[in-house]
């Protein structure tokens, strides 16, 4: 006898598109419980994450009245969990305590249900997770058969439930198995059934088995609409069940742990599943890593397999500074949240900041893997969207907040202060040690970031493109982990530095723009990565850095200066400190993405003169005095004027990565690379001017 | 040019014997730090534990001074950490952060200094730790290059530190060199300069190697007085090194830190160093890590190796229940301790209970890898006695406490609760889902838990014993992870259940005491691990059971009266439900170790009459009606009184483990089994009466 959990996880991201949730609906989560329903001794346990039950709340009620109905007579049972789903051991402990209760409190009010289980977003855990979870009122959760096994346990040994805990927070474990997540739905009901009589004979503790994995499996993920419901696997698997009943007994995770008790205790690794160990390692380290997992397989080594281990999810903060960017800011903007809960709480707008608070620790765009996430600019966007909104609401109290705000802070936990220009209408973030670059420019009103755009990372499977031959894709469902990738991708070209603004480059009079466009150009100097001092006065922050351009020393100092709620002015002054004559080009460079970008509905326009050009078009303009990027969907615009002419290098930012079904080529932003000729006696100075403005047009 | 930071860390548990610390101290800690001295330009990072520089003040003042005047040249920077190198990641946070700000405290008392380092006991790292240690004050940690490599690095883009945060508290992380840990002070020194001199030609980021490594290394190891003092070892490496100061510079920490930038951004994942990755996982996986590890190291597989990772330093708790109930008492009287801090206060008390406490926390006794730890009885009875001194002024504010104290309380965190039974000078813990055993009672005013006796746990390391054939011992100083076990052991015997008390066995008339000593019995029943139904009243608990005894259906009551402050009465009622006869031995097992115990200090006395046994000694006694266990250190004894003869069977329990030179047999306890006979018919009823007291004799 073996008692079989079946656990689906529904989740859709704060931000996605529409259209994907609604196409999600219809074609996975409707179909999905329509036929389970069918079954009522078919017994799941579902988790739909809080976004996404919203949503269906607000657009199919009929998928919450079945859904209660199911579980009023016990079919179903109710799974609770952070409520955007947030990877709980990267957001602050009140936040991630504050998430489970809303969300238990919201499943109880919908459902009627006391929920005792708890979805850990990607599997990420970390030891010190129980004690939050156990406090907040949880007593499951689920992760994979692989946390357990590199804690040292064997397959056999994982027929139920182990008990974990810190600091005397106990709760129970339960083990989701990897075979199962690759066979169920992708190969034929009777190669489960085989695999469940093997188990039950071979399990040496426990009686259980436990598959919990996406719902978007069932009729999303490719070619699994045909297969699972035109071609019936799943009625077939549940019938397949049906015939086996008296040895093998669907079960909820609370029937199971009111029947048996725990196999006992177990401290797992921080992990998550085994296919996010590659995920999250450095690029290279991923690649090898693959190879290495690839190689044991094939050969067979099981006993050298079970003790090999990935990265883990913090890890991402360090591969892509982006989303350490983005996550710092979430912190951020969560201790603005806290610090001001008791004037938030006299004006009732607590509730509704905290609530784009967690909206903007939804994991999905913090992350890349085999979906996504990260390379999403509509998710990065929405992120900020949210954070935006619950940093107005308290700024909304604050009294001064007409005077320009000037404050030094280390924001992303590098040991380096940043510098934030904060005004009415905009907040500015310079990075003194990374150039004395601009990371991030909001338009308050707007909600939005303009440098949100994403650097073209080299990620380990671009390594892999290299070695492996295109094949046909095959029309089958097949697992997504096994599909072969196919797209023609065109030629790939990496960045060696973040994709933000006012980074200053020194090239020689000669280099081409394509070699600037595919990183393989020749830099200079040493002022775009380099380390600024900072002085900040009452009106400006002066950025200045003694360096090196070709050999010859070099005092290159930015004065940036708000002129205005949404304008602000960058005074340039280079220095020629050596006894040689200096002869290169200064490159500015700006990379801007507004919400119109990805759609296109953007137009470049050169000053002066000249028409619209497309946001996405390559090449050079000479002879401009400064750029307009206008937004056809918001009203929102970006302007840079100079006080001297210069040659305008632009092309798209594209990333190549992987989603669901193949590569994809993503825009995630423009770069503008505004060149002055540097032609310096030694002792000889040069000065320059831009005024940028973003807000409405003209505004 | 390359930076060598050379960084030692002394360190004596809690509650070590005096004249161990005495002789590390003579061997190692004072002949180490006078040859460094001679050279000033020789910079060294050094820590020394809480325990040990308050024994260093008391003891060895002269020791202090040299250390002082080495800090005032420059030649020293003295690190902090936990107070009583606590793991960190297992202690209440606010624990932690007490034990690292007054250990600061006291270092800028004792040398002036404002402590920015911290060493982390046993370099127990989990990605949480960072918030904790910037919060308290310190800007960097040193861990093992081990932990960069889990992380996906590689060794050549380790020279110098990284920066990694929690919640945006960030510090600096140093890898020590696990090459240099095995090569100091174990191999010429000409080795040393090579390997810096390869490194220094091919590391790829940063231009520093750390070695960070127990002082103990240089002296009290086996054979390393000899070889590092004797024969020069020590002094010819500092020369070695003087030699190539034109490239090769010894720095401080804090001085490499202001000179060179962090390489990047890190997330460390939950380990340690490699070794200890072996130690934490259960038997059987530790036996085939350890091999896999051997066979990628003979094959030379580095490429796979790099990413083959062990076990977690939590999974001790998992591993020994001994160190888990130890642990959980620990947070126990750590909840007790905070939650009386406001009386405590007013009192001058506090200071005092959370010293204590603190000393609770100090690691070795919680864990067992090449060193004893946990399988030493004096330092497990260091942390029961500083337990039970800081609960006991707690309780000496509560008013009520000559009224017994019945609790229900999940205190291990396992979900199922426990039951206390607290009197003035006694508390007894009993575990009704483990057999509803005794395994926890203290005498308060004594300070002593009798029942501290760890059982013969199985260790990977004695299924390697079976593999390999005794090798001779070899004079030259080798490094201790590469020691071959030697010992006469004797035939080992394992338990498949903690040795406490109250567990009842059921055995045929004709089992042999052998069989039971070597657990090789047959139980008859499923009591003594089986769970029992609790039932407290005013005065008593009630624990019982039904269960099975060879297929008989049996009902076992006992019922555990408190009849005085150190005394209580266990009533036995053996039912037989069944439908047939019932006739075999029921046995009561006991597992004492008074403080006497270990050294012989202890004898036996049957009741009645009868000289003094060993306490030691093995056997059976025939028609015994009580025994009594006197210690001769302390005035405490331990007496049970039967209200009919038994049976006596005894022996000791005694462990086989590895300790630095060797493996150990040690004494733990003494077991003892009161074998009565039940002869019931079907229906019948037995009743028998234990009446224990735990107290001076007499007394």
């Amino acid at each position: 006898m073996i008692y079989f959990i079946f656990c689906i996880h529904n989740h859709q991201p704060a931000g996605n598109f529409e259209h994907v949730i609604e196409r999600a609906y219809q074609r996975s989560y409707l179909p999905c419980l329509r036929i389970i329903s069918k079954y009522p001794w078919f017994k799941v346990s579902i988790h739909t994450s809080g976004f996404l039950l919203d949503w269906l709340c607000m657009n199919h009620p009929e998928y919450i009245e079945l859904l209660s109905s199911m579980k009023e007579r016990g079919q179903v049972e109710i799974m609770g969990g952070g409520y955007y789903e947030p990877i709980l051991s990267v957001i602050p402990p009140g936040d991630g305590y504050d998430q489970i209760k809303t969300f238990s409190a919201r499943l109880k009010k919908v459902f009627g249900v006391d929920v005792k289980g708890a979805w850990l977003a990607e599997r990420v855990w970390e030891p010190h997770l129980p004690y939050l979870l156990s406090k907040a009122g949880i007593r499951y959760v689920v992760v994979d058969d692989y946390h357990f096994i590199k804690a040292g346990l064997k397959r056999e040994e994982l027929g139920g439930y182990y008990v974990t805990e810190d600091m005397a927070g106990a709760i129970r474990v339960f083990p989701g198995s990897e075979r199962l997540r690759y066979l169920i739905p992708f190969e034929p009901r009777e190669r489960f059934i085989e695999h469940l009589r093997w188990l039950e004979q071979n399990l040496e503790k426990g009686n259980a088995v436990v598959y919990a994995d996406d719902g978007e499996k069932f009729g999303i993920w490719p070619g699994t609409y045909r297969w699972v419901y035109q071609e019936g696997w799943l009625e077939g698997f549940i019938k397949g069940i049906e015939k086996e009943r008296h040895w093998l007994r669907p079960v909820t995770f609370c029937e199971y742990m009111e029947r048996e008790p725990p196999i006992g205790r177990i401290y797992l690794p921080t992990t998550s599943y085994m296919e996010m160990g590659e995920w999250s390692l450095p690029s290279s380290a991923s690649f090898e890593y693959a190879g290495v997992v690839e190689g044991l397989e094939r050969e067979g080594r099981d006993e050298i397999r079970r003790f090999v281990q990935g990265g883990i999810w913090r890890n991402f903060f360090a591969k892509y500074p982006e989303a350490n960017w983005m996550h710092k800011r979430m912190l951020m903007v969560s201790r603005y949240v806290s610090e001001a809960m008791d004037d938030l709480k006299e004006y009732r707008l607590y509730a509704s900041a905290s609530r784009y608070l967690y909206m903007a620790q939804c994991n999905d765009a913090y992350w890349h893997g085999v979906f996504g996430g990260l390379y999403l600019p509509h998710l990065r966007a929405e992120i900020y969207r949210n954070l935006l909104r619950a940093e107005n609401i308290v700024e909304s109290m604050r009294s001064d907040r007409k005077r320009p705000l000037f404050k030094r802070v280390d924001m992303d936990g590098d040991l380096s202060d940043e510098v934030l220009i904060g005004t009415e209408r905009m907040n500015l973030f310079f990075k003194p040690s990374e150039g004395g670059s601009l990371v991030e420019m909001d338009l308050k009103p707007l909600e939005i970031n303009l440098l949100n755009t994403l650097a073209r990372w080299q990620e380990g499977y671009h390594l892999k493109l290299k070695e492996t031959e295109s094949q046909p894709a095959t029309e089958k469902a097949v697992s997504i982990h096994n599909i072969v990738r196919t797209a023609k991708v065109g030629e790939l070209c990496f960045d060696t530095h973040r994709r933000v603004s006012l980074m200053e480059h020194f090239i020689r009079n000669d280099e081409s723009f394509d070699a600037f466009y595919t990183s393989r150009y020749t830099e200079l100097g040493d002022f775009f990565n380099g380390t600024y001092h900072t002085e900040l006065t009452d009106s400006s922050l002066i950025l200045s850095r003694k360096g090196t351009v070709d050999g010859l020393q070099v005092r290159l100092t930015k004065d940036i200066h708000p002129t205005g709620a949404s304008t602000f002015v960058v005074s340039y002054r280079i220095e020629n400190l050596s006894e040689r004559d200096m002869d290169c080009r200064m490159g500015v460079e700006f990379n801007i993405i507004l919400p119109g970008c990805n759609g296109r509905d953007c137009v470049l326009r050169a000053i002066p003169g000249g028409g619209d050009l497309p946001v996405d078009s390559h090449g050079e303009v000479e002879d401009v005095k400064g750029i307009v990027l206008v937004d056809r969907t918001v009203p929102v615009s970006f302007t840079v004027e100079s006080s001297a002419p210069f040659l305008l290098w632009r092309f798209p930012v594209e990333t190549v990565s992987f989603s669901e079904s193949d590569l994809e080529r993503i825009y995630q932003g423009s770069c503008f690379l505004f060149l002055f000729t540097v032609s310096l006696e030694r002792g000889g100075v040069m000065e320059r001017s831009l005024t940028v403005a973003i807000d409405r047009e003209g505004g």
